[in-house]
């Protein structure tokens, strides 16, 4: 399957956090990507497998200190998962010395600088990096991540809320302020931390909402939205409440929206068509049949995204729905579909057969 | 506590599912009732306890068939966790026997007899009942509830809704035809029955919405929010989505709707202001503080329902939010407080100090 | 119920930990008992129910700093739910100020000091209070109890295996050396705390043992065990393995031994009879019928301990087994009983019908 | 990496249940095997992905009647996931028309008729098949692997037991009659159906033992120890306890024994030493290093098991541990690591970076 030749090495900086660890599982099974540098601040010095021991006999790497430099210079793709204002500084360096770069933070995501200021409360050191780093949705930027040298890999939200309103950003098909998102994750999305937040006997039997106000995710989602629809930052806003979840994996969105003046003889099989067409040719957005509405079980551990919508006739709103694993196709395995594209390779490399079955 | 001579028995149609087994638990603790029969169509002839192994000791009375003049004829009341079109058909002869009725199904929650035969595609076969029952809401119906002999206890969805969004409806705060309703359920509110579709391994990691269309609480909420607002079953139409969750106890409501133009200067302090001063006498509403939202897990096992909301400035849209245990104040023990005013005791008797804990 | 003039006050210290909240949920629904002083380390100055929202408009308290005397001055009972170390320097201050004390540490739980010392690799600073402590297990030391002035509250662990085990040690049916006790518990018993390992994503979907040499409570199960067997402390010892499981409450004891040349024609229904008769009497030990066993969800959030045996003809091994709340009748709701017994209350008060329920 | 020439066609009969499920999710990603049948009596004619929709894009081929014959004259291996005694009655067919064979039901794992036949109340139709049939553990039966024709794979709590008891049963270092093995399974044990006592809201929070006396698995592990030990099916018979616990795939063995005379300078190092030595040239049995203890949290949707012990000075009592997936190592990846050996493929084929990660 794999000529050795092809082989790309790929350094993962932040590998112990739990999107470093989808990522290490994600590229181990790669069938075209080496491991060269698995950094962590916490762990540096021990046997990757010490940390998480499902990796024992996988992935017994020891872990590295972060030099940037180093990690960047025999390594073909660095991907940074590191907390936001740490990735702006970090990043420059790793491009600098000659690697592709991609960026988990939020650090890159933006377009409009202000946006990210205001939304990170941070002043970015590389505001000129922002211009020329690509947005990691491969659904919507295919064609920049063939030549991209620094991707931004999308908030998880913003990737579940985007695959499900694009086909109808993109046509005009719903009135562009009534963008309701109302979005559940599961407890990996808050990240490897002692933060009795987090605590199992905390969130065991609990449901509730976070950042009902103001979450960052929020101007990523409706900057993304707004250009999808063809306007710019700040055109589209939309309405976004997060909530948590019990369980380890998996994100739903359930999106609510008019339909605009030039969605005509709106159904439930329509907006099913919609979908249809939009993502026929996408390996791993699934246009569930019928009626049938995503579920995050059958998206665990894998990078498939599945999507459907409803018309209710009797207020005439629209409702879409989308679910993917936030570590999968929100996070680490996203990336990876990214760096197959970005490296020439098939886009689904390592990643069709990635489902975790019961 | 209680006197003797002021005793009022309690008997429980359907006692063995989760409702029944709810309000068998909130009895058994309660200073003023006593049990008289606790009836099962599958469980007839043996111990409660055996059914329910937590109750051994406590509650050990023998499960009976159901003989509904029996069963009425020496209770004060009769409390019915029946499938809806069974309670249709019972409870005429429980309220004939001179027992007063709880009913927890959705026979006699409506109004108007054509949303209900519509909703729940069946014909009503005794309509005249739909106006003398009185919907079992205490914080709106209380006066009510003194003098009523049927009661139907409000859907758990409703309870939820209606709590959060009564205030700002009474007021004509919001535009009435923007009202969207998220809303997620534990696994409980599907009932005890032997369905692959509640299994442990279907349930267990997964989320998802379901009846996203249709679902009969929509036309429940709908009729009584139009009746908060001082309208007309059918005036007002929601917008309504429950999804499940893996966790056995605890409703959440996330709602969004526009500020009317009555709804001056909107801000989310005005919006806890509001909840605290229409709830300050509610003993079962708690309006949190601040900015501090609900979660299910403060509320489990309890008869309690926590609300607050935020108004988001970048979209001008308020979102409301409410939990409650879908078991508790969703369904029985929201009942064992109506009965309290039924029976001019004091309203939480019973139910003051019911918590979960951690 | 109660009567003013009988009510005791208690203080509680370390009130915002698992063990304190759960102390505070029974005594809030306690007909005798009043909260004198809730201290807290970490939340002095907080209303209680801002750190356990459950308990808002139920338990409104101001956590306080601890001063022992104090606490312990305007109080009848003090119970201390704190670190083993910190127990013993506080104790002896409560005592001198008058009031009775129940401590949930390791601390006072020994006869042997150099069994404690060993175990908890501690220096008693003194020594002499564990001869007057009584340790807090009411089916074994009720007598003991009621004059009691510091109480030991045993170990949850304990508690699971003693109650199991006594009917057998004090009869001589069981080999004394052949006694395994195989036992895993919720994650709440590992107290609240900010830590990476009892994070929601490290423990869900997680199994595992846990301290499987030299867990402290292996000493407490055996000096007890030589006690109920009328011999000295060490002259039992018990093997002992701790697993953790992804649940918040409970705790289950599978226990294997041999029965002794004196146990004559043992069965499963001499092992139900023997726990029949032995535990006639008590409110709290519920012998489960015929061959049916325990299950922690039975006894979640109660003080109710269910218990059974069986016995293996093919090896000749009888199996014992125990479910109780570890928070419960494991720690918290067992204080409770001893505390009604040393104050002369029904020994139910306020516990009989403290169920969860589904 | 496969040469398409090398390719063998498997077929399932009873791919639709979770044993089932978990063999389609293996052999999709196998490099050398592709499916030819999936059958299913409760879905023939619906493709297999709405059942378990994340197959959706993996694996749609549409579920079949069972025809053995038609099942196994164009496919090398069929793999059975049938109750106990329909098995018996299909493998010869299957036999017959030419396939190899895996079954899965505990019809042909015991060498000793009447120890099967009391142990499953049932008559064998094909006793003669007894003896050609292998036991599929592959440790142990590698070279009987290469040229069967019938491979009986092995229970769950058989094959984690046996992994952890065979070092020291082999090499006799501990009393035979001492064997006690406490087990824990996740959910998915039970397999998938329609039953009450394996609801969601029944198992959430719940914990405890079942079939406590005369689980059949009992005797399959018994037989095998004697084999192990070099004695005849019925010498040595072991004490076993399984439990049922709130995760859905995991299974965990904790196993008391006491050391034999043969065994000199017993210790927790000693033991870890024995099991390195013994299982050096293992793939998939992990011993983990000093006194690590494994969790089920890391071998969750692979073939690893992994294994440590220690020795309890105190008691002289040496405890073993092993955990795998239930429905990994446990049983479908085991059948395809056997199928790997029986088809002349390398056994870690498809196999080696199967993990689950977080």
């Amino acid at each position: 399957m794999s000529n050795e030749e092809s082989v790309k090495y790929v350094s993962i900086i932040g590998a112990t956090g739990y999107v470093g660890a989808e990522l290490v599982r994600g590229f181990a099974g790669h069938p075209f990507f080496r491991f060269r540098h698995l950094t962590s601040q916490s762990f540096a010095g021990k046997p990757y497998s010490s940390i998480y021991p499902e990796f024992r006999g996988v992935v017994d790497n020891i872990c590295e200190e972060l030099d940037p430099e180093e990690a960047a210079k025999d390594s073909d793709l660095v991907i940074t998962a590191l907390p936001h204002g740490v990735s702006a500084k970090i990043v420059p360096a790793l491009l600098a010395a000659g690697a592709k770069v991609i960026d988990h933070s939020g650090d890159f995501r933006y377009k409009d600088l202000a946006t990210y200021e205001k939304s990170y409360s941070l002043t970015h050191p590389n505001p000129e990096l922002l211009e020329t780093a690509v947005y990691g949705l491969p659904e919507f930027y295919r064609e920049e991540l063939k030549t991209a040298s620094l991707v931004a890999n999308p908030g998880c939200y913003p990737t579940c809320s985007l695959i499900a309103l694009a086909p109808f950003l993109k046509a005009h098909l719903i009135e562009e302020d009534s963008i309701i998102i109302d979005a559940t994750s599961g407890v990996s999305g808050a990240g490897r931390k002692a933060d009795l937040a987090y605590a199992f006997c905390e969130l065991d039997e609990s449901f509730k909402p976070y950042g009902a106000v103001g979450h960052r995710h929020t101007t990523e989602i409706s900057e993304q939205c707004s250009f999808l629809a063809g306007k710019r930052s700040g055109d589209i806003k939309v309405t976004f409440t997060p909530h948590l979840a019990p369980f380890k994996r998996g994100m739903l969105a359930s999106i609510y929206a008019k339909p605009s003046a030039a969605f005509s003889s709106v159904s439930s099989e329509k907006i099913n068509e919609i979908y249809s067409n939009f993502y026929k040719d996408e390996a791993f957005v699934r246009v569930l049949p019928g009626k049938t509405l995503p579920d995050i079980k059958a998206v665990a551990c894998s990078n498939y995204i599945d999507v459907n919508g409803l018309f209710d006739p009797e207020t005439g709103i629209i409702k879409l729905f989308s679910a993917q694993d936030n570590l999968g196709k929100g996070a680490a395995l996203q990336a990876i579909q990214a760096a197959n594209i970005m490296f020439g390779f098939d886009e689904t490399s390592g990643l069709k057969n990635i489902v975790r079955g019961i």
